[in-house]
């Protein structure tokens, strides 16, 4: 099946490629972005940055950094489920050149990394801390379990294959008792189990996420809890370290406790999940605080400035949500994976799919500069989206993520259907046929009609997000949380469900110090923001303070809110006595724009939290 | 003369270590403690380290960063100041040794660095970016400029000169041209021509100044304003980048503007501080507040949280305030001085001279944890003071600070004397003695007995700190500002200072996101806190809302302030509607202690900017 993930266990079933297909909307365009655009940018870029070259390379002309051979193979898993969607003679070609590359550099014992064990090279496995051996063997058998799921047997699964039992040969009972400094081989060898039956890889997989947390890995400047060495997985009560490694690590703990019937693993995992929405997650989902260990942070550590919220941390919370969804089916992982789509993995892509933001902060004070076309840029340094970085991690990711992407819309269960994501979309699957109207999030009207059933009742359930006060089902109120609609479905039955997308205004915790006394404006599962190219002339982001009584209107495809404006005041020292509270300044109506298109007009300062202010 | 800074021209002339002498008071029982206790510890750990080895180890034996010879240096400074201000035999023995230690591994053309040049090792020079060999003359330079200024020629002057000669011979006209990635060696080179009178150390440094800014080193990830070759010195309009590197290099620039007379480059550096200090600094004069790159951030940024505030950035900070100070005689560089010294330079040791912050928060969040006594810890990792970290500059860097202290006292000029710090002292200095009394800052009280003075009429000036409404001089009104008393004083004569130093509430910029509803009490030049050790059992710091309106009591040496205690609500969502504000809570009075006094009590929690409520 053409399957993403694939548990043999858990309350929800996923639902294959096939049987969701995404139609013209806010997804689908983004989706064909990806195969028509994005797919040859990478090519273009992985070529040019030489990290294709690597694998036939000699050992001294080796290029990039240690971890670039996952680059490619996170293309390659790209390509494999947009050729499982979408066949393509000409990208199939261009998939079997780079897989025959790669096979080329395989030594005889199934080792593959272009970075190690070749004459002046470092020997293999010398610096499991930094060397990402294992975490690129985990994007090779991704990309293989991609292929073997749309495809079958074919080289890059033998390669993958070879690959894992060499590991499991080194690092299995009796050989080498450590993991890899940056998770990732843990969720692959559970879906290469699931792929191939071959429990081997499932045991493998155990042993990796038993044995870390008993700092078996050295330590490092930012401490073990970096790469989650500090402690073992099953006694976390919170996500923490490194937010791509915490949530890589934590989607193979997922695994492997739903294939071994580990409840405990599964429950911590889910605590530590709780744990950090409640208070390690910025407003868009987005994870990871911190610039200097690309880390979570303290609790409600979460500042705007400087937000770093990477790409692949929310491509990674969503692997994450999506596996606790099926294993446990509770809304609320559909909930952040939703919140995470359109405000994290929806900003990171410019409109036309050839530049990324690494980083996504929620607060911009300085006009950004254009980085250059044509070189690599340091990860977190573009103000504005870039084509490349000399750690270019996120645009493969985000590949992969939009080609599969449609397996997040639904699932079934012996009780019939779930809808987690609202998209136009057709489903086929379980005896139900399923047409979605909708152009949400534009209007929060989702229309679904019936046109398969099985003869007898089953239930069609519906995520009411936990945002959507005032949403309706066919005219009736309902609350957020499941609807579960039990009936005996007829072909041409029509379910409406409308969400009452409007503006709303959405205050912090009050823990979350660098953002008290500011709002804001959400809409849908969208959120907003200022930007200074929608400002008038001579009015800064920074001087807004936002009317919290002057409404909220739709407009335009923005949300037009009042703000007062008061120019700053500049002094010698920027502290001194309390002043009285505002003094008012002009009121001027200001157009919000989703978050996710910001910086799509140029060089612009942005602001997502706006301060309240009379 | 025993002067730390020492200018052929300027506005204000410094005064020698042996023209003001400590009393009994705050700071000379910080600098006694420095003289008993961290000089030992600091030899402890350079002889344990490695770095003081390294000078007769054999190349592949050398430990410590590639800026581990600077330590020494900096070592031999604060001897040198402490034996110029108090002979010493036992010191001065330790001293000789370490000399010719260190004299024993500089090469016959002057090369002086025990990383670089050996065989093994990386050539001379070829990492200019990260190498610090200049960096690392540069102390040695400024270590044999306080020998020589309170002693005369020695061998460290002889190892000096030979550095720097060897240095203009390689990075002199037609020779390698470019910069340390970390300046240093400006300002040393102008003090070693002020004391040899050798115009060719003026000259490089100058040519040194001259070069940054062009682009002149390798590109890092952290991009060029890291190391201030973004933009030349004269063109910048604000400090920016690395902040030790950003002040130790426009203190050099205002050597080099104020011995060639460069008054465009004098003033070019006069407003990067001025928009620096409007922008950039934390409330306690702490500067740099990211993690990442130890980087002042853009205007404002200035989270609480972990603000990095590194305690050799509050020395260098020091250093370039003081050197303007000399130059245009302005009074807000003084006052610069007075808070950085309370608030980042007597926070950094422990009460025991023997434990260290690296860096300076502002917000504890999590208790910390005792750092081990004997190990080298990670610099910015520790949430407690630690004897010695991996990088350990800050030790050092406090030591010749506080054996050089007394020079920030005052100063001298045609028109007499300048008092800029009140501090228990003598001063014997231009026919003229002075007796300074106070127990500052426990109160404002500062009596100036003179003990001797010329016939004619002078100018006594004292600083009126900008905070300090309400302040006297002999019982007349005196508003903040310097306050120029020109008499024909005669011995017995006495002024008193009063500078009403009483609790006061602070607050900030509207566009310092980051502390947006918060306030600060400070009291005279002390900023206080709320650290967990004192509040009541089962009330966390995070939970406190300080009433404003709630007075604020002088209590035991703290400040007693209102507090409302809401205990948090947990939710599983951060973000929601808008709650109606502040329902009260409990009102509990809490005692606000010293920022400077904070985790001397075990691990604590501990916050600088309280939030507002009622």
């Amino acid at each position: 099946m053409t399957i993403p993930v694939s548990p043999s266990h858990g309350t929800l079933r996923p639902l294959g490629l096939s049987e969701v297909t995404l139609k013209p909307g806010f997804w689908q365009r983004r989706q064909e972005v990806n195969r028509t655009a994005t797919l040859a940018h990478i090519e273009h870029w992985l070529e040019k940055a030489g990290w294709l070259g690597n694998f036939s390379a000699p050992p001294d002309e080796r290029r990039g950094r240690e971890f670039a051979d996952s680059e490619v193979y996170k293309f390659l898993e790209a390509m494999a489920w947009e050729l499982g969607r979408h066949p393509d003679p000409e990208l199939e070609a261009r998939y079997q050149k780079i897989v025959a590359r790669v096979a080329e550099a395989q030594e005889a014992d199934g080792y593959l990394n272009t970075n190690f064990g070749r004459p002046g090279q470092p020997p293999r496995y010398s610096d499991l801390e930094w060397g990402h051996e294992l975490y690129c063997y985990g994007h090779l058998i991704q990309a293989a379990v991609a292929r073997a799921r749309t495809f079958g047997a074919d080289q890059l699964v033998d390669v993958a294959v070879r690959a894992a039992d060499h590991v499991c040969d080194v690092f299995g009972p009796g050989g080498i008792a450590s993991v890899c400094g940056h998770a990732e081989i843990e969720p692959a060898l559970v879906e290469l189990y699931r792929v191939t039956g071959n429990a081997r890889y499932l045991e493998q997989a155990r042993l990796f996420v038993e044995r870390r947390g008993h700092q078996i890995l050295d330590d490092i400047e930012f401490g073990r809890a970096y790469f989650q060495d500090d402690m073992p997985v099953r006694d976390a009560t919170v996500l923490r370290g490194h937010a791509v490694r915490a949530v890589y690590l934590a989607s193979g703990a997922v695994d492997v406790a739903v294939e071994t019937g580990d409840t405990e693993l599964l429950d911590a995992v889910a605590t530590q999940w709780s744990n950090a929405v409640a208070r390690r997650v910025y407003i868009t989902g987005g994870i990871g605080s911190r610039h200097q260990d690309e880390a979570f942070g303290d609790d409600f550590v979460l500042p705007p400035d400087r937000a770093y919220s990477e790409t692949c941390a929310g491509v990674g919370s969503v692997m994450l949500a999506w596996r606790l969804l099926l294993a446990q089916g509770e809304q609320r992982y559909a909930d952040l994976i939703e919140r995470t789509l359109f405000n994290v993995i929806a900003t990171s892509p410019s409109d036309d799919g050839t530049r990324f933001f690494y980083t996504n902060t929620l607060h911009q004070r300085v006009l950004g500069t254009e980085p250059p076309a044509d070189e690599l840029v340091p990860r977190a340094a573009s103000t504005l989206r870039a084509p490349w970085f000399s750690v270019s991690c996120c645009p493969t990711n985000l590949a992969r993520t939009f080609a599969g992407l449609a397996a997040y819309v639904a699932t079934s269960s012996d009780e019939g259907l779930q809808i987690h994501q609202y998209a136009a979309a057709s489903i086929r699957a379980a005896g139900i046929g399923l047409e979605i109207d909708t152009d949400y999030p534009v209007s929060g009207r989702v229309s679904i009609r019936i046109t398969e059933s099985p003869a007898e009742s089953w239930t069609l359930t519906l995520r009411v997000p936990h945002w959507a006060d005032g949403a309706t089902v066919d005219g009736e109120p309902v609350t957020p949380g499941p609807v579960h609609l039990r009936r005996r479905f007829a072909p041409g039955d029509t379910v409406v469900l409308d969400l009452a997308v409007r503006p709303r205004l959405t205050a912090p915790d009050p823990r979350i110090d660098a953002v008290r006394g500011c709002a804001v404006v959400e809409r849908g599962p969208v959120v907003y923001c200022a930007e200074s190219v929608d400002l008038p002339e001579g009015v800064a982001v920074d001087a807004l303070r936002l009317d919290a009584e002057g409404g909220l209107a739709d407009r335009d495809g923005g949300v037009e809110v009042t703000c007062h404006v008061s120019p700053p005041v500049d002094g010698a020292w920027p502290y001194g006595p309390a002043r009285p509270a505002g003094d008012g300044g002009e009121r001027v109506p200001v157009m919000l724009r989703p978050y996710h298109d910001w910086a799509s007009r140029g060089p612009s300062t942005m602001r997502v939290w706006l301060p309240l202010g009379e």
